[in-house]
């Protein structure tokens, strides 16, 4: 690969997660889908915020997670979004210049993203995400010097969301196309993948070289009601595909080939908000350092074992120690 | 005791704790005594903040987590403290009533309290408190029926720092006392103890029943070089003291008898940050609920364990569940 100043620059969402425990009653009464990412209003938000538990703040956002990821691993991220003229905002700037990945932040007019995050007992998490000042990312925000200056664009699936943001990651991806760099793309959730599975699949077949999801995000994608079917159809797509799977650990297809990782060991799943974010960060630190595939999805293996193991989806830890003691 | 609303009511600073960790280096580096807290104005906050590792909020200040844990303990506590007109105002106030405590606050014209604390690999808290709305607490704040319809009244060695608190303080202890109820004091820092000795000395012999310090702090509040010269003084002043001892767990001196505790055992020190906090809070729920005082030490040190195992002054799990599991 041509040298570049950053491993991956990621465009996303720039959110402060609010995590707190709750039973699954909760997550019924208040007509929430377990293990999925909601929209909500400034209202519904509130109305959730006054009702749940104790919270604990850290910055999270999909993408901007996994820049943390890759640079807590010793990589050279760099992060596109947008935050409030407000606390939160500077929150979540401080975390992630501190963390160590470049942030091209600009402030939007209304307040910081927030993510009201439920953990049950299972440690599996139910997010409701107030998008405000991430609704104004557009293409403005999109530097074409800076994309052609990663060897990854990374893109979440969330930002299909937001009509001006749409407009934004085709300039990026584009840009990036053009400069002879990749595009990733995570698809992020079974709903956005239920809302925008077309355009999702134009961008996959236009620009995208490596697609990251859980099973059940690539199945519904690729409309496959089992892991044979569905690399069957991936093999169309023409992308290199990273299938997470939970505690079964992920797959990885090349388009020929198949290679499975099993799950890293984990004492206790305390919340699994960020697995696939660290996943795909330690994917692509490896993949971004020409390592094998294979070690690319162990590195994954590894950081997600780690997000699991406390509450929040930024490293507790430096993982590149673990990288280290684990000889990966 | 007559009937009560309120097992406590604590009066303390409003604050949020920012915790990130930090090496011996950062702590030397940046002039600061490891395991003690220092005042700073908003521009020495900003400088720490700036070079600070990657944090996480969590709602904090000393007696509003005391008041936190008897709430999870299951009892009945109130806290009386002033937070700012914005986001971390709003979340102090939902952490502390979604918890279970009967927050009679106010809002201040400065911004919410923060405390920027560095946690060392050794698990050891470093505190900066950037007082902002804390110091407008004054005697006004003071509802003089609500203090008599606590128990005990709890007032944290901190507020002594703000000279209309040192007002709103002397008139809670008298109302409380003159409805008959009892104080108590914690002395929170070793350097609150070398800043206001003198007038603290007043204040406990004034109004005080009961003093929480750790070793260092009693020592320095009664000039004494090792444990039996301090019980020997506190036979003089006429409280009930409750002197925690790190790992060395606890004792207490009702001026007669000298009863000790164990520690109760962590499995890893995480964070020391509350640890005298929860403490306080096991052993007033247990005074407040009839116990005799070595069974409220060992619920002290139940929750003293508990909040050092993760990150923040606020309990993960409900102690009222370790309570019953315990057996206490």
């Amino acid at each position: 690969m041509p040298e570049a100043r950053f491993d991956v620059i990621g465009i996303g969402s720039a959110i402060v997660d609010i995590l707190a425990r709750a039973g699954d009653d909760f997550i019924n009464a208040h007509g929430m889908v377990k293990g999925t990412m909601a929209l909500c209003d400034a209202a519904r938000s509130r109305f959730i915020y006054d009702r749940m538990g104790r919270a604990i703040e850290i910055s999270g956002g999909s993408a901007a997670n996994s820049m943390a990821g890759i640079a807590s691993l010793g990589g050279s991220p760099a992060f596109i979004g947008k935050v409030g003229k407000d606390k939160l905002g500077e929150i979540f700037a401080h975390d992630i210049k501190v963390g160590g990945v470049e942030f091209f932040g600009s402030l939007g007019v209304q307040p910081t993203a927030t993510c009201l995050i439920l953990v049950t007992p299972d440690g599996q998490r139910t997010m409701n995400t107030y998008l405000g000042a991430c609704t104004e990312v557009g293409p403005d925000d999109i530097d074409e010097t800076k994309i052609a200056d990663a060897h990854v664009t990374y893109i979440e699936g969330y930002q299909w969301d937001t009509p001006q943001a749409k407009a934004a990651i085709r300039k990026a991806t584009r840009a990036a196309k053009g400069a002879g760099r990749q595009v990733a793309l995570s698809l992020s959730d079974p709903f956005v993948v239920e809302r925008h599975r077309g355009d999702l699949l134009d961008l996959i077949r236009d620009d995208v070289d490596i697609l990251f999801g859980n099973e059940d995000e690539i199945f519904r994608m690729y409309e496959a009601g089992d892991l044979n079917s569905a690399i069957e159809r991936l093999r169309g797509a023409k992308v290199l595909a990273v299938m997470t799977r939970g505690a079964k650990g992920a797959v990885v297809f090349d388009g020929q080939t198949t290679a499975a990782v099993d799950a890293a060991p984990v004492a206790k799943v305390v919340d699994t908000t960020g697995a696939g974010d660290l996943f795909a960060a330690g994917f692509l630190f490896g993949y971004t350092h020409g390592r094998p595939l294979l070690s690319c999805a162990r590195i994954g293996a590894m950081a997600a074992a780690e997000i699991i193991s406390h509450m929040g989806a930024r490293p507790e830890v430096p993982l590149h120690e673990l990288l280290v003691k684990q000889g990966l």
